[in-house]
């Protein structure tokens, strides 16, 4: 066996270049363009942005043919509607891409902000500079929008980024990325800024997330499986985007047009999406009232209602709610409502059985509404707005990097500012330590 | 040899109280608490710090007794002198805690803090409002003054701490954690806020650096193995102090009165902490004419000089450095000297070979500083001023609580800040999303 091992690898290596020596080529290139784009202006970069969605869709025949490619051997390989449907690009799917990068391009840069700035009695003026953090890791599955919206977020942010996309999408990002990098040329800015890995090999991801000497973040996008095995392996910091299990809690003084809405909104308009709601709290005193109306309207649209004994005698057909269902993020069609006693049970409830993402309260009590904004322990609090407004593009942070339910670094929508980290710069005359 | 380790198991079982279960109960009144202290506001957490600081110098004899013990212990196991004096407790140095907790009292309380507000097209009134982490453990070695400095800093930021302390100071510790706890509870708060962990075999910190669910960050304080065993066993977010190999450039145009005022400085001021000078690096052009003086410097306070070939020609009694010498954190009497041909040159050797903590350049040319300033990459980058002056007390942070050299959630000096986290607070007025 030893032998027969040792021959596979030597026949390897003689026919392809090795894919790990291969990656690690790539990163230290990617590495030595950060440190080039580390020092680049606003105005360099954005132009860059645009002529980059220009030649998107100056050359959007080639992307479509080589995404043609792809999908074709997706349908061979039975892959599921739903991955398909996010692999096709159309004419508009790029004209979507090339209108997200122009909006990175009118945003602030926040590379060069200075955070905070002072004069210390000894002279010296300190400031803390906003800078980029470097070399950023995408990890990423079948959607071909994130190639161009990574390279875009991280190139607005002073960082290089290598792109290690899913091999459904390897004819397509090869398309997007050649683009990219014609467009950086023209900018005058090293192409190495954007690297696609070439491979999909899944050991090849341990290499790439143990580079913590090149790289400064890994960024992983995909499901809980995929983000939990990279946090594992990984010795570069992670970023990630967490898991949402949301709750509205209508209490007793309550705009009950205002919380049918809302509570309507926050389960039905998309539900397959971390910040919808999943569970429905309603103070026993607006039980009577609210829920004949809310768990008809959720009936209407095709939501099964799980509820608690006080549920099921307030409303009709109403299935009855287990232990678990709490604790559920149901990503569809099922809604788990309780009655609650007062605002600190609801509070407890949400601390106990959320995910800390988004968590909204409905009243016309400002008491009530600010102790529950305090004191619910989570990533977003909203009162009276529904929880599918926690989101980047509504928060005015432009394009989506996802939410995250991490306390450190990152918490929440995240940002431009989030691809940042800073520096100290002090200016002295001669200053030393007495 | 199974039954024998069976055995063993139920002994301890009988004879005293489980130490992972005690540790883990701790732990669960500890983040009971940390949620009652998040709503406290900064006037009573202020009294509470002044209560403790009275109570440390009312309750002085007390504490120098238990701590009398604790070093008649680490005389007769031998302690090195060095961990003894820092084990080793006065009236003097409790005072000097006292001021510390005084100090803190002072700061503004980083809890509430609105870091960002805008008001959104639809209307909604969005805040990033700054709050507290939630549980902190703190894992240090045989300095009390670690115990009443990280329950001041944590009180303040409104987190509840788990101390994990040093075997040497468990007595001492004991009595300063007596000390807290009266003291909190007169200013009618829980005393589980601070939570000593009363054991210290090592097999409990694997237990602690893992309680994922309760504990939201890990702050080990001390050598440079310990944080690393700690990093590699925590699922808990880890910030830790780093590694500080630091240099000055001296560049040619030079002020070479003020080069010689910092370099001596950052080398000899104090030797053995991470902001200390360790690699020097000499313009060309200044070389001859600024070596001689600070080589001299150097052997006339005792620190050994190790250059390349081209300080050994320019001063006498250099000793030739070889090529360890530009990537070893001396700690102590000896520095690396090395002549530059450039700035771009000086900005490549600290850029490869340092830490990326601290390092500083000497020019009365400006763009050259900016120059410097700005492609160092380094938690720190200063200008005419020493190393030695990268430090939370003198940029005004309060109490310290280390330098981070890690690019995620805190860079550079650490303070109250970074100690506390954002949340997003939305009001709305029955906003959904479209």
């Amino acid at each position: 066996m030893p032998s027969r091992k040792k021959k596979t690898v030597k026949k390897v290596r003689s026919s392809a270049p090795d894919p790990h020596r291969e990656l690690a080529r790539l990163v230290v290139e990617a590495k030595a363009a950060s440190q080039v784009l580390a020092q680049v202006g606003a105005e360099a970069k954005n132009r860059a942005l645009l002529g980059i969605a220009e030649a998107l869709l100056h050359r959007q025949e080639d992307i479509l043919f080589k995404n043609g490619i792809d999908v074709e051997a997706g349908k061979a390989a039975k892959l599921a509607p739903a991955l398909l449907d996010r692999l096709t690009l159309t004419p508009r799917r790029i004209q979507d891409m090339a209108q997200s990068l122009r909006e990175m391009a009118a945003l602030p840069d926040p590379v060069g902000e200075i955070v905070e700035e002072s004069r210390r009695p000894n002279g010296m003026i300190l400031q803390k500079v906003r800078v980029p953090l470097g070399l950023v890791a995408m990890i990423y599955e079948a959607r071909p929008n994130v190639t161009v919206d990574s390279a875009g977020l991280c190139l607005k942010s002073g960082n290089a980024v290598v792109l290690r996309g899913g091999k459904e999408a390897l004819n397509t990002n090869g398309a997007l990325t050649a683009v990219i990098h014609d467009a950086l040329r023209e900018a005058g800015l090293p192409p190495a800024i954007v690297q696609l890995v070439p491979f999909t090999d899944r050991e090849l991801i341990r290499d790439l997330v143990t580079m913590d000497q090149a790289i400064d973040l890994v960024i992983p996008r995909g499901g809980e499986e995929m983000v939990r095995s990279i946090r594992e392996m990984a010795t570069v910091p992670v970023l990630s985007h967490g898991r949402g299990l949301c709750a509205v809690y209508v209490d007793k003084d309550a705009d009950l047009d205002m919380a049918e809405k809302i509570a309507l909104n926050a389960k039905v308009q998309r539900m397959g999406v971390c910040n919808a709601m999943e569970t429905l709290l309603v103070h026993k005193d607006a039980a009577a009232s609210f829920l004949p109306r809310i768990v008809r309207l959720y009936q209407e649209a095709k939501v099964e209602v799980r509820g608690d004994e006080a549920v099921r005698r307030a409303a009709a057909g109403v299935r009855s709610a287990v232990e678990k269902d709490w604790d559920t993020e149901f990503l569809g069609p099922i809604v788990a409502v309780k009655v609650i006693g007062s605002l600190d049970e609801a509070i407890a409830h949400v601390n106990r059985h959320g995910s800390h993402h988004t968590d909204a309260i409905v009243t016309r009590d400002a008491a009530a509404a600010d102790k529950f904004l305090k004191e619910v322990d989570s990533a977003a609090v909203l009162h009276n707005a529904s929880t599918r407004l926690h989101d980047g593009g509504l928060f005015g942070l432009g394009a989506e990097m996802g939410i995250s339910t991490q306390k450190l670094h990152a918490r929440g929508a995240m940002g431009l500012k989030e691809l940042t980290t800073t520096k100290y710069v002090v200016r002295g005359s001669g200053q030393v330590r007495e």
